[in-house]
């Protein structure tokens, strides 16, 4: 079978470095055309920058790598996470970037890219989804082009963490997760339902930090970020695009509160049969991982960079 | 140690005719001065005549009925439930009210008997909050003087079952329950998040049905109550009362969302420490339950009618 | 023509003192059954004893004076207005009430009363509609025996007073304007599109001044409130039911905005032909007075008192 | 004096391609460095096409044209306008554009032309606000260089046209026009308060009419054009910009309501002294014109064609 040729919207952030890194060391299940940055967990300059640093101490200078929006669509600042460190990888020494930013704004990529490949697009976001809704508004004929979207983001039937009913991905810019998860296109949410159950202990990072150099930078960043035993949340999108028969879900209908109140960010999932009368579904909302086998993929693909 | 003086503010409806059961069954832990009815899952009429229809099963004519609010505060029509059938009390055959309804309205019986016991009165609602929020808007001077609120509503951490975040007691009058719990009163929540956990199977009621005409009824109105594995929700908020070992919960700040949109009811409950920086509570939320205790319990006390 | 039953429902307030002055010196068209006062301009313990002060003023003990609710539905704390002075009335010197306070609260006295009189009665609240909406959840069944709700309240096609949107008396409780105005009475509406053209001049005052002992307290009132050329915003709804040809205005169809947000208490009326397709109304809006007829009339009732 | 070097972003409609020909008309003042156009009155196949109509008839194929947004920011589907004719200039007859579209998206276009100018560029949107909502979040940098906006939009104290409170342009793109008028940019509004004043009557368009062909068709447009006394809209923009002395107004703090409810596209504009403790304004907004100075300018200009 042919692989994914996906686009990796992203704001790395030190699981999104791991998903790149999990990307990059599949390229029979993976075909990585580019990778556009935004800001989330840090300001775009830092997104834009720790994409390069991956690539680049993956040794993979070829990959291009766009930067894309500095704000959310409807706020002049974005709001940023702290659990990335200042410099949104854990503040690990890591190579700067040898190869320089693509000129083209994400926007305009994501537009050119989709145009080019006529259908055959994964997209995954993995952080805000500014670049992509701005995408759509700017050229909406692009969204039936889409192949599918495949995202970390948001909690449907468990409490948030950027607030009580919020995941930061969608809270950072509700506006665009509206625009893009109502355009019609076939789409996959990992969100905390699922990535909370993907947790890592020191024991795992223990032995997969004696394989190689790039493997005891990798389990730096895990060990710097957040709570004892982080979670694999943006990578769960590129293993489920490796191996579908690791996750499981649901089908329902989403919706996004996109006002700034309370409800800011929550992602509202109808399931049936009690609050889907009619089956109406708009995407599949995955709930069980099996953990086991994620991690023993997780650390055989990475001890292949 | 005296027991609990309560009032018992529901819409009778199978689970809370089992809590009322659970009420009378236990004196020496619970002193039901007065029942206050309101519509919910089904209208006034039938909560009026349903609770009192209760009390004469159990030879209880002496526990004075009021009728409060046919209407939430907002609505000019409630939203009923259809798991209780079309009298509220799952049709089974039961005898008639052969005592009268107390002619004094519920919002000014609940003023009323505040005031006259003293700070030790403790409010069960197990319906929606219509009429306790009314008595509190009319007599704002009562609810310092109500010792605690044990209710049955919401769902804090869980998916709702009137809508994908709402429970049926919130979603029904919205309004009410920011009335109330925003009032300052100590409060101890038993939403979805453990009601939904005590659950009774087929081979518990075989077993209940046996002991006695009364509860032959009793089992036959669970039975005909929903699903095959019916909750018992409203009994929880008389069994911790009784004993309250047997839930376990936590500390929170909660809200309720009364805009009449997609989030309508829902109870937005933040926890520390991420969502409570000053550790600012003013709820118990419940989210376990000893279930073989709590099912023991209840046999053990439905026996004794 | 029998003269109009009606019951002033009001939060006095200088020029609720003056609506109740033109009603007490109109008997031919006016029959005031009670006064019932709600907390809005200034606290209900001073609203309840400026109603009667008015009272003792004019001379009319033989009013009942009803207390009713002292904070808004959904807010345990009203808000109050500065331009009525400490006391409500300016801090005129004005005698104190030489007759009690009815027993029964405001809300069981509607009740009651408009059971009692089947169909005649006019409702005029001149402050939050608290006691009337609570009156409506409490005993749905008044609502089709209230003949017609006249109103002061609310700004339909100018901008407001307590914000850019909204007017005081809707702006204090829209929750219980949303309640009343939604009940489906027949109702006119006296809103700030009309009051604010009813403004009245010093050589005005000075005229009235002279006539009497008890006008030159009333103009005193008038002269402490606000602006240098004070409003007779309530007085508006009296002079109305006397002689209705001193106004016009249109029909529409009117909703209240009752979230606590930057619209809280706007009165949106949708006026056909433009937003109204289907000619479907539910309110009159008051929006040209006859200035020169109604002070001329003012003057000549209140010199009657 | 300089002229203004500005960019019109249009969406024409009848009175935008009145306002073109009067930015034509006034080189002396007007510096029409290009236009931008959007979805609308009409979609943007259209407006694009129209905006080249005009210049055509003007004999201005020099002024190069961009086309930009379809569709509002959060929603997939624009409003439209009826008022304007199916090709939304009054179905009047027309020469066909005889040059190409620019092939640059009008977001790009606004973009380099704004950082090109250093700060000199007035931008004047008389239309949905979309285009320079989506350049200001592709890169929000271009925000400080713009000099001012002039705009056609909203309704500050008056009722609304698609709306009970909100007008077309404001209306159709609310998000866009939040995005915009909270940019921190100089900004003046001739919002329905001002050019529902700006009515022309037949006997003046009599008068114009037989001034030239140009002139026999814009005023056939004109007279096709919704009420019989229609208004001009979006050419006041263009005429404060050449005469400031006809326009007065006043200064305030504006939001707009971009929730998808009753409010929707509501401009909310707070004054001194009652609504803006600390007058911090962000707005100049227009209330008044002279009228017949106005006409008269305005007859003077196009005859000029």
């Amino acid at each position: 079978m042919a692989p994914h040729k996906i686009i990796l919207d992203c704001d790395p952030g030190v699981d999104d470095a791991i998903a790149i890194l999990l990307a990059l060391a599949s390229p029979q299940e993976i075909e990585l055309l580019g990778i556009t940055t935004v800001a989330g967990n840090v300001p775009l300059e830092n997104t834009a920058r720790n994409a390069r640093r991956i690539c680049t101490l993956a040794g993979r200078q070829d990959i291009p790598v766009y930067a894309g929006c500095s704000r959310p669509m409807l706020e002049a600042e974005g709001r940023r996470s702290k659990v990335h460190g200042n410099d949104g990888l854990g503040n690990v020494t890591l190579p700067e970037p040898d190869f320089a930013l693509q000129e083209e704004h994400a926007v305009d990529y994501l537009i050119r890219a989709i145009h080019a490949a006529s259908g055959e697009i994964t997209l995954c976001p993995i952080g805000p989804m500014t670049n992509i809704a701005l995408a759509i508004v700017k050229d909406p004929s692009i969204a039936p082009k889409i192949k599918q979207l495949v995202f970390m983001g948001g909690a449907a039937f468990c409490p948030g963490n950027s607030s009580p009913v919020a995941e930061f991905n969608i809270y950072v810019d509700p506006w665009a997760a509206h625009v893009v998860l109502s355009a019609g296109i076939p789409q996959v949410m990992f969100g905390l339902d699922v990535t909370l159950q993907a947790k890592i202990n020191s024991n795992y990072l223990d032995a997969l930090q004696q394989v190689s150099p790039l493997l005891a930078s990798a389990t730096a960043m895990m060990r710097s970020y957040g709570a004892s035993d982080p979670c694999l949340h943006d990578p769960c999108v590129i293993a489920w695009l490796i191996e579908p028969s690791l996750f499981s879900g649901v089908e329902g209908d989403i919706s996004v509160s996109y006002h700034d109140d309370i409800h800011r960010g929550q992602t509202v999932v109808a399931v049936k049969p009690r609050h889907l009368a009619d089956n109406q579904t708009n995407i599949t909302v995955m709930t069980e991982v099996d953990k086991p086998r994620l991690l023993k993929m997780l650390a055989e693909r990475l001890s292949r960079l």
